[in-house]
This record gives C-alpha cells, structure tokens and sequence, in this order.
C-alpha cells in the first residue's frame, strides 16, 4: 500500500477550492479532507465533525498546549487550525490528508512537515477573479476591493508552493490536481523504499 | 498553450517500456515520441521515421558533426542516437516530446537540458523481471542472466531520475505515467511565466 501523503490547498478566495476539492472527493476516495477546528459558532446547516470540529475555546486551548493542533490562527476573536489527529487518522488509513488552509497556515505545516506537498490555485486572472467575486452579489464593493487586496498579498504566497494549478474550467483544475495526488508518490525523492526493495545496487 | 517538455523514459529489459508507451500514446495525442536515428538495417515490418531514422553511416557521423545529434552510442558496430530536429519538431507544436533511450543517454540529456524530466520504469521484483524474460521464450538462459545482470547496473540509474514507475499492472502504469505528464508541468519551477502574469507580487 502506498503511503499517504500531507497535501496543503490554498488559494485565494473566489478562486473556487471548495468546488474543486468537493469535486475530487467524488472522484477519488483515495484521499481526505483533514476538517479543520473552529471555536466560532456553527453556521445553520454545518455539521460538527463534517465541516469543522466545533471546540470550546477551552478545549482548543487545552490542545494547543498538548500540542495536538498542527497550525492555528485567530481571527475574529475565534481560534481556527488542524488538529493532529485529523490528519493522522487519514494517513494511518494509507489515504493523502488534505488540508484546507490559508497560506500562513502552509507555511508552518511546510516548517513542521517538510516532505508535505502544497498546492496553489490561481483564478485565471485579476479580471476574472473580480468578477467571479462580483457575481456572488452577496459583497459590497468595498469588500470586493479588500478580497482583491488580500488576494495579491496570498499570491504573494504563490512561488513557496510546489504546485500551481490554474482554476479557469473546474474539470480541468479538477484532474490537474488529481494527476498531482497521483505523481507526487512517484517522485524519486519518495522513492527510497522502492529502490531499496531491489537491493544495495538500486 | 502550455509549453511540451522534453521527457526521457528509462527501463531495463523486459519491464514493459515500449507496451507502456503504445498505450500512453492511444490515449494522448499531447505526447509524441521523439524517434532515435541509427544506422543499423532495418528490420521486417521497420517504417523509417516510424521505428527508427535509418541513417547511413557517413549521414550520422555527419549530423553529430553539426551537433544535430542530442545524445548517441555505439552499440555492436552501430550508432543509435537522438536527433535535435525529433525533439524540436514536437515542442515546436507544444506537444511534448518523449525519448525512449538508456540510461548513460538519459545522464546526458540531463546534463544538456537541466529542466527535461526522467522517468524510470521499474519491475514489481528480480522475480517477476526474470519470469517475464523467460516467458517471452526467445532467449537462452545464458541471455537471461545477461539481461537480468544488465537491469541490475541500469537500476542503479534510477536513483539521479526524478520519477520512479512500477509496472505490475499495464492499465496502472500508463495512468502513473499520463499523471506525471500532467503534474509536471504544473509544477512551481516551470511556473515563473504563470505568476509573472499577475504582477511583481506574485
């Protein structure tokens, strides 16, 4: 059984990550999504355990100080990271963890695992980007400028990252980023074992 | 249009190297195989172009002259070699080429183009390597244990190529290497064009 990988998923919002990440786990079981921890309040329709693990801000604290939480922020007064466990509980299956996180976060799970893998995606331009956020209809102008803002400083982000995969038709981003789960196990660098099967040679 | 790259394929006898590119080429158009030039006859059922460039001696010795030849060797009293022009030709229509060649050719490519991608083809074991060079029925003993000598000095290769691929399974093998196809061009290295279109930022 091939061994599970630690893939990191960023990208800027209205770049479509949760799209595409829904799409590949209808595709593909072979990966998970490693569910972050919150202490803010549950949104109407989220389920504990499915979108995030709802903590206490006891409770989260207890497990940074256990030190069971891999990365973690604050914003808006709420605590969000990963929990150890929920990546490990997908790599003790032989299943890839994919975390969902901002570039911050990446950068420190980059520091702490320094074979994960991390993914960047890209709108396909400034332009459409903008666009795509103006068509939500749900954000003032003045919000729109800020995500744009925000945008620029996560592409900032953008060349620390091993892959980038440019969201314009979601199939295709959806199948670049598949070929990524699939080729990155086949690189030599994680190829040790392997070689090492056939002998001192090798 | 994405760039093609210039991708080198490497096994040792017997592991399925020409099979996994027959397939790989049914099912992608966005590959071609660079076709080696020698000067050996041609053999029943040869296309030249197809099979091979069947050169004379006196053309190849010229085309290596005016460094027209990628890499070469001479093999029981005949050249096999690359021909510029192979690889040109399909990265000039942005498909990517693919070179079919050995070991010490592959260094070479690698010293001369730093940004090509190796991939090593691998057998599941020795045993299985072996059982399949006698199941082809065409060889002496004394030529299996030959070949079989000659996979172990080619595999000590594998370690400088930048992607390893068993093949135990044909249909998995083929995906593996389309996966690699697709992924490396995705990656952060080949990316500086990509994130030079959305500014200084990034």
């Amino acid at each position: 059984m091939a061994k599970g990988l630690l893939f990191v998923v960023s990208a800027p919002a209205g770049c479509g990550k949760d799209t595409i990440l829904n799409e590949l786990f209808k595709r593909t079981d072979t990966a998970g999504y490693a569910v972050s921890a919150t202490t803010r309040a549950p949104r109407e329709g989220e389920v504990n355990g499915v979108h995030y693990h709802f903590l206490t801000r006891e409770e989260f604290e207890r497990r940074i100080a256990e030190k069971e939480v891999l990365e973690y922020t604050e914003y808006c007064g709420n605590y969000y990271g990963t929990l150890r466990k929920s990546v490990d509980d997908l790599l003790s299956q032989g299943r890839d963890a994919i975390l969902k996180i901002e570039v911050e976060g990446a950068m420190n799970i980059r520091r702490q695992f320094p074979e994960s893998c991390l993914v960047f995606i890209l709108p396909p331009s400034w332009e459409v980007l903008e666009q795509r956020l103006r068509n939500r209809g749900t954000e003032t102008e003045e919000k729109i400028i800020e995500r744009t803002k925000q945008a620029r400083t996560e592409l900032g982000f953008a060349k620390n990252y091993d892959y980038l995969i440019v969201n314009d038709d979601l199939g295709v981003a959806v199948s670049d980023l598949e070929a990524v789960l699939r080729a990155e196990k086949l690189r030599r660098s994680r190829g040790d074992e392997l070689l090492n099967s056939f002998g001192g040679n090798a």
